[in-house]
């Protein structure tokens, strides 16, 4: 990133004092003005709750890194908070007057950031007022532009998320819509398609002729602590698979989109997501689920999903995809494995694991390349070794977090790293096909690693795509 | 290797007083027997010089390392050191008796090690009398088998390693013979063929298609020393490309030998030697070379050597190949270097390096590939980074020193390590092409990277092939 400023800009933000707010957002745009990127700039903070501005940015303080009291005392002077109800219209009317003179007061033109950090459940509520009461200009793309970024999850279904798009589409370009999902702001995941299109050896192996299967897991080991109201609405497969998930198998698996731009990016994502096949699904629920605070005792919410798809097209035909999540599980970890065709034997010379390239997204941020080697002394054994690239040994502790990346994406107005209509539209048909399917719900002891069931998704698949 | 006993055996050292001896083959004796490998067995060390067997001994002791005195008696018990001339007739006749008594007394079945540590223009003569006297079993090769193992310089060129050849082809079986390269016995140089085909990213890449060139380097910072008097005769052409690298050349380039079988490496190493073309070369000699000890102060031996070349198969059409290898340079580093071909730029993701796998042989044993990563935080760089696998820090520095690798192979009869007849011949034939083109002698300054001239080698070259 150079170090010039970014063009100046409005942020209203909508649940402000949620846990989002305090935990990520407001110390990323703190990380922002440190960095010299956020000069002109102000935030307008709503949400329900009646209570001092000083009180909400104080709960962000043990959020922040390296705190310096100067960057701090610039955040203070720039933040409003209004308390409003979100569903009433004559609010957003009152909410204008404050816009117009927080603009005049820190000299700004007018561009504005709407972020929708609430429930999703008020998405088109607050969004239909906004039109109304004229707080944003739609159809503005450029000077000044108005750009609404919206958190997960985008949608309950095929049906409510279609809903959504084309009611936002009506009244917006896609270009002023920006579809948040944190993983994507990640600095491993921003780097898969780089490493292997910036690497000349890795695009030759990356189809099925040299892959023998890939994947993708995402292990909790939390359970639903305080958000079982909500999850218990969702599960593990609308949750995690929906999102995540289904962007992470589709950054894995696209064709080479050319140039890096966001629409050739999105374009060969979109191409991934409608072409998955499902070929086997397990899901499971953590004992004790049923007991945890805000669950319905009856609940038949998956905390497990794992499935085995196939991707029909000439690069992945019959190449099995493992897309693995659950919570309350036996450890904290979020890889992407691409696990390569064996060789066969050289004699006695039997490599007794594949080569496999992965990415480590969590704990640790780093890319794996697990190769064979001789061992020394030996004549007669090869045993498996492992290259390892360490982000944070390399570049050092000071990798941004996710939302500070993706506000800057904002700002700046670079939506590769956001989830365009067709692939929020394309991820729910995937997942409501699933859901539609009502498969076993198989419970499972906490601190495992999933259902016992588990293994059966490893065996030869049920049909070949 | 397993912890059983090799066969009996006895081995005749000729230059038992020499420094290959002394640095080199005791230590590996000393070693096989401290692993166990080496039970029964006895040593007749034979050389000019009138000298006590213990004192021969002593000799070594600096160079053995983790002294046991246990292990050393045992060497001491089986050490006999005869004195003769090589060139007197009766000395091997009277030479019979004592071997006979050294084997009847280590009740050794008469598989014998004939072992060529001397000056490389005494091997015919004391295969003549060795023959004459029936000291060796000529087409022995099953119990008791009989083995010579010759140091190089195998012959001074084409016409005399030919010669050589004949004769001891006339005599021996070629399984018989052992023409030791100990290049070959370095564990990364025999995990090379084993890195490529236990490894199924590898294969697919090894080609054309991915390579844009490949390297090859033994640069050394050390002068002629105390060699001057052979090394002024040879030069670094014929003393370290005719053996050392064009050996590597070929272990890199070979086609797919199927089973790692020495038959079939040594197949695919003869193959890789005789569709070499030579395209460039620069010589040079370090300045001072000239005043060195025993060198003639006219010499114009190279002390530096640099190829460009060719390989005229399917395989390898147009990718250039670097053979590198001075004295007194400004380092000791001895690698090849496999450098893929660049990406094209995704936008401002431009990779400043090509993606490389590279074999360190020395000073650090181990693996590199050198890949591309996003840089964090930035959205626009990419940067170069190494992905390393350190065989000693993984398998421990107990890693096998190359005349014990060498010297089991022998015992146990397996050729792979060694080179054969026609290879011998190949590369003499490569040499020979360069030597009698008179190239032009460019000298340069000790502790440089060579003649300015070498920069030449890397402009695009004069005849594609």
């Amino acid at each position: 990133m150079s170090q010039s400023c970014f063009a100046d800009c409005l942020f209203i933000l909508f649940g402000a004092t949620g846990d989002l707010s305090k935990r990520k957002l407001i110390p990323a745009l703190y990380k922002l003005i440190e960095d010299k990127k956020l000069c002109h700039f102000a935030i307008i903070g709503t949400a329900l709750e009646p209570i001092d501005q000083q009180v909400i940015l104080e709960r962000s303080k043990p959020f922040i890194q390296n705190f310096k009291q100067d960057i701090w005392d610039k955040l203070v002077q720039s933040f409003y908070y209004y308390p409003m109800d979100f569903y009433h219209g004559t609010m957003y009317n009152n909410l204008k007057p404050l816009v117009a003179e927080v603009e005049r007061k820190h000299n700004l033109t007018g561009n504005r950031i709407l972020y929708f950090a609430t429930m999703p459940q008020h998405f088109p509520t607050i969004t239909k007022f906004l039109l109304e009461s004229n707080l944003v200009n739609n159809q503005h793309t450029t000077s000044p532009w108005t750009r609404l970024v919206y958190e997960k999850p985008f949608g309950q279904d095929t049906q409510t998320s279609q809903a959504l798009n084309n009611f936002l589409n009506q009244a917006f370009t896609e270009e002023q819509i920006f579809r948040i999902d944190h993983y994507l702001g990640k600095e491993l995941v921003g780097n898969i398609a780089l490493a292997r299109f910036t690497n000349r050896i890795f695009e030759p192996l990356w189809n099925k002729d040299h892959i023998e299967s890939v994947h993708i897991s995402i292990n909790e080991t939390l359970g639903v602590e305080l958000r079982g109201g909500y999850y218990d609405e969702y599960g593990q497969l609308k949750d995690m698979i929906q999102s995540h998930m289904l962007q992470l198998l589709a950054l894995t698996a696209m064709e080479s989109p050319g140039e890096l731009t966001a629409h050739n990016i999105r374009n060969a994502k979109a191409a991934v997501l409608n072409s998955v096949v499902i070929d086997d699904v397990v899901l499971g629920q953590y004992e004790g689920y049923k007991q945890e605070q805000f669950v319905n005792p009856n609940s038949t919410t998956d905390t497990f999903c794992a499935l085995r798809l196939f991707i029909n097209n000439a690069r992945w035909q019959g190449v099995p995809f493992y897309l693995v999540t659950g919570k309350k599980l036996d450890r904290k970890e979020t890889t992407i494995e691409l696990r390569f065709k064996k060789v066969k034997c050289l004699l006695t010379y039997c490599p007794s694991e594949p080569n496999a390239l992965i990415f480590k997204i969590h704990p640790d941020d780093g890319i794996y390349l697990r190769l064979n080697s001789k061992i020394p002394s030996s004549t007669v054994e090869v045993a498996p070794i492992t290259m390892d690239f360490c982000h944070s040994c390399l570049f050092g502790p000071n990798t941004p977090e996710a939302y500070e990346t993706l506000l800057a994406d904002v700002i700046r107005g670079d939506q590769a790293a956001f989830i365009r209509a067709d692939e929020v539209e394309a991820s729910w048909r995937i997942v409501d096909t699933i859901a539609n399917k009502n498969y076993t719900l198989h419970p499972y002891a906490q601190a495992s690693q999933g259902p016992v069931m588990l293994k059966s998704l490893y065996l030869p698949s049920k049909e070949e795509v």
